[in-house]
């Protein structure tokens, strides 16, 4: 399931198009072991030894050295793990059957739980962590320090050990180049706009992620409460700029979205960003009720073109390949 | 039909794809008739009374004073009359039923005999263009000079009077830039390459027109021979040409022509030079088996896309238009 398709909860649109994911990430480590960063193999392997017997019954484990490199980037595609855990074989990974519940071992901190889902049901997410988190606190001493919090690797995480974050498809914002007053606006919050895939992946498929910037000297309610009411606020931004493009632009829109539509169908190769914005406007077009594909499930796209996801399929050139499995999901109503 | 068609020569198309036409055309002065350069509105008076009885019981007379404006541009535009006599009100134009005989009069010249094909017989051609010069020679005198030949307005049309043209569709010389060493090789002959509307419309959907530049000097079965030479030489170097494209670009042409399609396919606008590019990209494709279009008229569209063509038709905007023409014309294979 884990290399052969994307996430079950993926798969399940949620109700807002604009709201592709969220995600509630807590960062903890166990105060008797050295931190990952200065950690030594055995450092490693005690950390496992606790962590194992809790989870393993409920989740599935991969090993970061049973697994290939093309299965660990596919893995950081599906946002299961990140770039970091990737490069160290003594991590792991705790996937739940859904894959809506990720526990990475041993990445920049001992412990990460990571819980996702379709809606903004922050809230919900964070609860599902916190389950997972006092589970294992019953079974390991934390790090952790009566003023500052949960001791971690970057002092970034520092305090509650909290991420949240949630994955918006804004392309009207982005095709107004609204998105950098946006950042600027945000992050006076403390919070942060990225790309997909987090820094330097900013703009593919118009896909951006919101997060907390700080973990110290906020509550988590209200770091989830602040995160609920900015995107709300976003998400608001987002359909005023689709209907003020739709007003003004009408003609020009159809035309454009509607070339990305054939080029989409008919174009023997494909590169990631062009797919990526084509498929944002073509998906665009459909929410604005311009064209009238079959419904398309916009994330499950992203993250079937990716190039570790089509590498793990196919020896065939990745572009050849990539706009193959366009044409098979992007289909007109007739 | 001249308003609302394309001509039916052109609706037949030829048995070899690369050429889209043949034309010959005689150009000729009365004698005791001021040339059109410099007559008065009696001169033209004069020369419309001695060619209207030959030719009206024979051809479709077209009087420019009745003739919009709009209409006129058509006329350019299917190559009936050139550009020179919609300036002219005073000006007039016989066109055969089958719009394969155009008889401009009180153009540059006072008579201009024209004939047009969809092969390469440019020597039945000529000989359909001499028989109407020696009906019309019966009952008038022509400027004939013992040793010049006949007299025209334009030096560069002294002596025959003949200039004999070839239009090709040369998309795999235009792309391999070609075109530029092609024109400097064929100019030593005093032959010339020009775009589909002669100067100024280069590149127009990679159709070029190869005529002789010298009327002078040469009789008219060396020009006619020399223009079939070279351009029976020009087809085979683009039949390389495309061989070249296919055996070393294959899959990025296939994906840049299907991109072509798409576009063709699902754009709301387009304009002409646009649409004259992806039309020849397709066509291109089509010849060389890489696309499985049903089989669509190049030279048809060509016309049918062009801009008075449209604005006969319709007061919508003329990209709009282009764009559902297009999409009524081709369609892919089932």
């Amino acid at each position: 399931m884990i290399y052969n398709d994307v996430s079950q909860w993926v798969k399940n649109e949620g109700e807002e198009p604009i709201v592709l994911s969220s995600r509630v990430r807590l960062a903890r480590n166990l105060d008797h072991v050295l931190f990952p960063t200065v950690a030594s193999a055995n450092d490693f392997k005690v950390v496992q030894d606790y962590v194992h017997p809790i989870l393993s019954s409920q989740y599935d484990e991969l090993s970061m050295k049973d697994v290939t490199a093309v299965e660990r980037l596919m893995l950081v595609e599906k946002h299961l793990i990140s770039p970091t855990l990737t490069k160290n074989s003594e991590g792991s990974v705790y996937i739940s059957k859904e894959e809506d519940v990720s526990i990475m071992v041993n990445e920049e901190d001992h412990i990460r739980i990571q819980t996702l889902s379709n809606t903004l049901d922050i809230e919900a997410l964070y609860n599902q962590a916190l389950a997972i988190d006092q589970e294992i606190d019953q079974e390991v001493n934390y790090a952790f320090d009566e003023k500052l919090g949960y001791l971690t690797s970057c002092p970034t995480n520092l305090g509650t050990g909290l991420r949240a974050s949630v994955m918006l498809h804004l392309p009207a914002l982005a095709m107004l180049d609204k998105m950098p007053q946006l950042n600027y606006s945000i992050q006076r919050f403390g919070f942060l706009v990225r790309g997909i895939f987090g820094e330097g992946s900013r703009d593919l498929g118009h896909v951006y992620q919101i997060s907390n910037q700080v973990t110290l000297g906020k509550t988590e309610q209200d770091i989830i409460d602040d995160l609920i009411y900015i995107v709300h606020n976003v998400i608001n931004q987002e359909k005023e700029a689709r209907q003020a493009l739709y007003n003004h632009y009408e003609v020009q829109l159809e035309d454009q979205f509607l070339r990305s539509y054939g080029i989409l169908k008919y174009s023997k190769l494909i590169d990631l960003k062009e797919a990526s914005q084509r498929l944002s406007e073509v998906k665009l077009a459909y929410d604005l009720g311009m064209i009238e594909t079959k419904p398309f499930n916009f994330h499950e796209m992203m993250v079937k073109i990716q190039p570790a996801f089509i590498r793990y399929k196919t020896n065939e050139n990745e572009n050849l390949y990539r706009a193959q499995l366009i044409q098979q999901h992007l289909t007109m109503k007739q």
